[in-house]
């Protein structure tokens, strides 16, 4: 069994659902609130891989919504870290769907979420800072923090 | 029973949820995701409440996360209508928590969600327009107008 | 923002909930089991709200179900304080579907239910006496003391 | 595997929970909601066993809890059918609770509910009449119709 | 209310479940995981009333799931102690799905599951020893030793 | 977006959680019910992705828990293809547990499950063969064909 370090590269979280008709809405589906759910575990796990920590949610920059989910669709969530600021990261959502019969996967949603790493009295704490490696890397993390400033900005 | 007609005019959703440790996390404060799920739920009652059918989530431009609400807490949503376009609405939703033995309530979370309007085969149906009649309706709308042109410029 | 000071007077809950299929029977309208939770916490909502403290269910005097609920309808509760007894109160709680279509509001259920005041050990707290103002407060206050005590005979 | 027939006997379904955390409220005692939601489950089988089609929660002549339920206790719900008349049927349903350590066992819950038998449209449908075999079973039916006509007065 | 004695006998639950749209998969039976879940709380409950104390899933020899039940069945649960070992015994669950319409039971699910007796520090615990009094219960204890020893051998 | 091809080469589906006290039992760790849900969601996809149809849940030749999951803690699941039989398949499922504090992660439970695939009536389907490529994917292959004569021999 593989025992990853915990290291300061990025890291990708991928995780898998299948739409059942609890996460339905009248149109058979998937319901925007079950969705959002869905990509808020897949940041905070994506966060607390990195902090080494509870991080709670503290902000949402964008999500956009660009094609349906229904019942019976398998969803894929890739959560990936683009920054680390003192006490917080962003990480960035993509949902795509695959159909069950063609196995075609389409981009369905993609997000932008902060995170606050928490000590066990939920107080803020510093997290390890983020090796960017790559010019993809470094344009994820410019980025982030141009949306961490446009965000305190509007405040 | 009083029977609301269905009116071009700014409505207001108002949902109130008990948080239950079902809905918590490791440290006993409500998860993020579960909170984000209540303001789908808020936001999508409002839209379909002007819209008069399904409204789906199709956007949020911003969602903060300003204090932690713990299990006991009482949690009062507001959505209210800001703009409606063709087929789809901004809703502003606001979270306070209201503390159980004080009853004071705080500001937790604020939202901006953007809900088409679909029919029952999931297609977008337009909507009726939204009557502005105060200052304050005008200057919501206006700022839900500029922040659908700023996400429909960053694609 | 707000605060509400903790008052002897007559308070509301209003609660507001989206029918979705995960809170259905087999014909497509709301599990009863699902409307009978939406009614409890209501009604603990509003206990609380006037005990100041965790408020769990003691009894029910009746609950009628009138017009049934349909998935994708919304559902109206509203909760208020009847009574208050040493260490108990009464709760009202009506709730209404407002269909999806044409906004009409129809009373679909209505419940009576008491809830006693706990301390964090659980153990019974006396609550603060209910200021009623109107002759309907008093009617309310009247029946609900009538309720308990044909309760308390029935034992 | 014995088939049985349907009967127009007095039947009783015996249900059983273990109490989650996910059951629980503040205070880590089952929340009212779920108990009720559990005693509709138990009724609405107890009813669909008597009447052969789906049977759905008309009302609740009353609810009674008279001790707590801890998570990690075992919940015995019985439910028995008290009564038919033309197109519902009144069910009483007790519930013990189970301490995990000593086994033993303590009244925790009554409650007395009606549901009507529906067919596949939802229109309510004729029930088969109850055969009371023993002086027991006709008290409880004689009550059960006197609940039914002080129901039906008070409207 | 009968008190049942903590015994070393035989004991058997038995919980039934209503088969709504929340348990199902998208061709409308319930679905796998859902099934699985009650089978567990049946074989825990069944554990801990004969072990006295939380008992945790340790091991599935085997499940088979031989017919489908669809939303609207009803379910019925039999778990039964086939053996204690040191701190382990070992429950066979049997689950029989009953028409809505005739009442026919039909077998659906099988499963022979290992939990393990545990302190409240989660340590495993020795457990009473059974006590089995007829030729099937003689024959049901030695088939469980034989899969425990080849579940060991298996390792 | 990558298109994955509908292939009949070896699949693996990883799935993600984050255990939430939701998922708990009275000890604060994961209930095993909730785990093996999680197991049937990931084995279910698995199969799914290689029959291109509704996969549903047929057996279970073992399951084994062998170290506990914790609240706060992430769980990582992957799901295998071992065989393909007539209309059915073997899939082999691994969770590990990763501790939050850590990111040491730990074998937790292994399963094997066998999933037939069935057309939108329900009825068995026939499912492609698997193209074995590796001495490690011979293997697995013959082992699952050896446990499910094994299971077939017991009926």
């Amino acid at each position: 069994m593989p025992v990853p370090p915990r290291s300061p590269r990025v890291s990708v979280t991928e995780m898998t659902e299948l739409v059942l008709p609890q996460h339905s809405n009248v149109l058979g589906t998937a319901f925007g609130g079950t969705v959002l759910a869905w990509i808020d575990v897949a940041g905070a796990i994506c966060a607390q891989r990195h902090t080494g920590c509870v991080s709670v949610t503290a902000a949402i920059d964008s999500v956009n919504f660009v094609a349906p989910i229904r019942v019976g669709d398998v969803v894929i969530l890739s959560a990936r870290l683009n920054a680390a600021f003192r006490t917080s990261v962003e990480v960035g959502v993509t949902v795509q769907v695959e159909d069950r019969i063609t196995a075609h996967r389409r981009a369905s949603v993609d997000a932008f979420m902060t995170f606050v790493a928490v000590d066990d009295a939920g107080q803020p704490k510093e997290v390890p800072p983020l090796l960017t490696e790559t010019p993809d890397d470094e344009r994820r993390a410019r980025e982030a923090s141009e949306r961490r400033a446009a965000r305190l900005a509007r405040r």
